[in-house]
């Protein structure tokens, strides 16, 4: 059994933040949470604000890659699209490994104790299977052990190019031809990770454009049956409502609807261009709404209605994405932050709430249940973040702090099931992983 | 004479970044450039990207102690002004110097050089004059001193709480009666830094609702007598533009031009809710536009037309205002992505435009002439940015690392004046900076 001792640990919406509080483990588990109490001997001392581990439920962990080197020209989204696609077409399992290994350490350093990869790189260059078909995603399982992160494998089907069109191109390494193909192929992955406590596989649709409607059903039977989580792109950009519509007559929402896609473990990634009815269905079925918010910035999505959607019946989380930036801190007062530049008004979002959001909620919408918090039966998951930086001097020590003050830079230590993976600011098994990114996307680059 | 060898280093648009460069300092000016270049004997090394000094143009140091403490209820902008006020209320001279010494060290170890302090809290409670009338200003300039900033003090008039109203309140402390009175006062000021190259006194209209339209002229002929910069609120609600129509006919720029206020010399501070009209006179004025993106997301003030404003002609400069973010690599970010939320375009905003506007737009606007960059002639300004970071390793080195993926976290050397004012991300004179911050927030807010 560990006991840490927490200067301040902020204990839930309810609770808020305690000072001086003593957090029992036994396993993976806690066991007991006591305050105020005073350190004892042993205990490990965590000096700062203890908030739960966050939950980065959205990545495209490759896309790190392309960090500070997509912004030289004007554009699309669908441009950025083809500079990603020019990196995805690069990669092999051993490099995919390397990328994502120092991409989840940094994670790490940033509070992330579990993570959703949205996971398409399924094949060998033109579409060809490798001799273990799961290979790329037994890659991103093994980087993300490395790193000391659990993952939710968020195994995604990905058939066509958009309504009507066949795969092409780099597109070609993500199909599985059908959604019998991706069901057989996913059976095997699963039954790898039988039993693993770190590591949880799901389904994933990539979007309305990627499966067409007939095979949605078989996705979304194959994540009931197995009560696993579902993530599905969903109106990330006007065009994608267009075409959906001009293709189906029905919004992605009402399309995905129909067709059995949309339950209480699914996940509906940004979520941005809805109507009305799209939000009163999405809140009705009970999703996640899983924002992005530093990514929707830099994608030039737009600002979706997050508030509404909850208000709705909606469960918001948050994801990094496409690792413009990995900072959940950041990531909790974007959400807030851009609501208040298109709203005119402050204080749609309550600091306690995105705390939630970014843990708790998180961790339920990637299927690892339990894991509730700085209680008693929660996940033995803690991210210590320092009080007392140029950022956060004087600014309480709050759930406020965390999130309207903190970033990334101010977390000191991180635990993830009793294991320390974060001290002093460094990741202890991988205190390289700046210098081995930089190799690797070097690779990447010049590999053209 | 001083050799700083950059491992990179950004030379400004045309140049872009360069590997291996040797600047010579004498004095507080570069004179000499040299790439590629060896690191010579005796040279000062910056491992990493060096970039000019950020200008942070416009700063209410005080609004620090608000940071993480105005998050908690919903509400609008005028709602976070009385919070303000509550804190204005209780500063004395000796709290107000060291709440900002704090400060300006946190804006130092974000690689400010120079800030632009628009500064209205002249007097003691109720408005009685201190025995010496600019011991307030005297207080501000001490503190940068201390933190080893240049500062520009925009010596604020404030008269009138709105159109027509008087000042009431803590505004008491803001007014000097008339706008003769703020002149008899500044030219105290004015004396009292005569011959230092380390300080500017220049003016400040808060805005036009602080300063009736027919004293106006004084404070703008002031400062086109003297040459000096000229700072003032402009439109950062929609509220302001519609007091300021009801009470007069025009719009605040249409006031502003109308009055004399609008020239070369002058910075508009953010230039939020315009009409084209404002921004045709607003470009053919040549006017700064003093952005402050971190703070218009934090008072829900929305997002400027920055774009419209440069190509009618408008100078684009940047600051930290409240100082809700003190981070100008998040600043100048900021701009680019706030402007993707609202056009779901990408590159309005290209990297280099972005450093030119955080650094020489920057320095021009505050007074500081011929500090332009790394250029010969360029005052002896750098700042070294890790490119080996979680956040910047694989980004590329180049202006993109700067302004896409680097955060104040980042820097690690700060010269100011061929003074190394901070290093290894420490600030020298001030290493405690945060504790002290710490405790007279503390002092400040208990005193109520």
């Amino acid at each position: 059994m560990t006991t840490y001792w927490c200067e301040r640990a902020w204990l839930g919406p309810a609770d808020g933040v305690r000072e001086g509080v003593a957090i029992g483990v036994t396993g993976d588990r806690i066991a007991s949470v006591e305050t105020p109490a005073a350190p004892s001997p042993g205990a490990v001392v965590l000096q700062g604000l203890v908030v739960p581990g966050f939950a980065n439920c959205h990545s495209h962990v490759f896309h790190r890659a392309l960090r500070g080197r997509t912004q030289s020209g004007s554009g699309s989204f669908w441009a950025w699209r083809e500079q990603m696609y020019a990196v995805a077409e690069r990669l092999d399992p051993d490099s995919f490994r390397r990328l994502a290994r120092a991409t989840y350490a940094e994670m790490a350093t940033a509070g992330v104790t579990a993570v959703g990869e949205f996971h398409y790189l399924h094949h060998g260059p033109d579409g060809v299977a490798y001799a273990d078909a799961n290979e790329m995603g037994h890659a991103a399982v093994a980087a993300a052990r490395e790193a000391g992160l659990r993952i939710t494998l968020l195994d995604t089907c990905y058939l066509s190019a958009g309504f009507g069109s066949p795969v092409r191109g780099v597109q070609r390494r993500f199909s599985d031809g059908d959604a019998d193909g991706w069901v057989t192929r996913v059976e095997q992955l699963t039954a790898a990770y039988a039993g693993a406590s770190d590591v949880v596989v799901g389904a994933a649709i990539h979007s309305v454009r990627a499966v067409p409607a007939g095979q949605l059903r078989t996705v979304a039977d194959w994540a009931d049956r197995r009560e696993s989580p579902l993530h599905v792109h969903l109106s990330e950009q006007p065009a994608e409502n267009a075409d959906c519509l001009a293709a189906t007559g029905r919004t992605p929402t009402m399309l995905m609807a129909e067709h059995g896609v949309l339950g209480p473990h699914t996940s509906v990634v940004h979520a941005t261009h809805l109507g009305p009815e799209d939000i009163a269905v999405l809140g009705d079925c009970g999703v996640y709404a899983c924002l992005c918010p530093t990514t929707e910035r830099d994608l030039a999505d737009g600002v979706g209605p997050s508030r509404a959607l909850v208000t709705a019946g909606a469960v918001l989380t948050l994801g990094t994405d496409s690792h413009a930036v990995i900072d959940m801190n950041e990531e909790m007062r974007a959400v807030e932050m851009d609501e208040r530049l298109i709203s005119l008004r402050r204080g749609t979002w309550h600091a306690d709430e995105l705390m939630t959001a970014a843990t708790s909620n998180g961790q339920s919408s990637l299927g690892f249940l339990g894991t509730s918090g700085l209680v008693v039966g929660g996940r033995a998951d803690l991210v210590c973040l320092r009080t007392d930086s140029a950022r956060t001097a004087g600014t309480g020590g709050d759930a406020q702090t965390a999130v309207f003050a903190a970033t990334a830079a101010d977390i000191t230590d991180v635990v993830v099931d009793d294991s320390p993976v974060v001290t002093g600011s460094r990741h202890m098994s991988l205190p390289e992983a700046a210098r081995d990114l930089d190799a690797v996307v070097g690779e990447i680059l010049a590999a053209s």
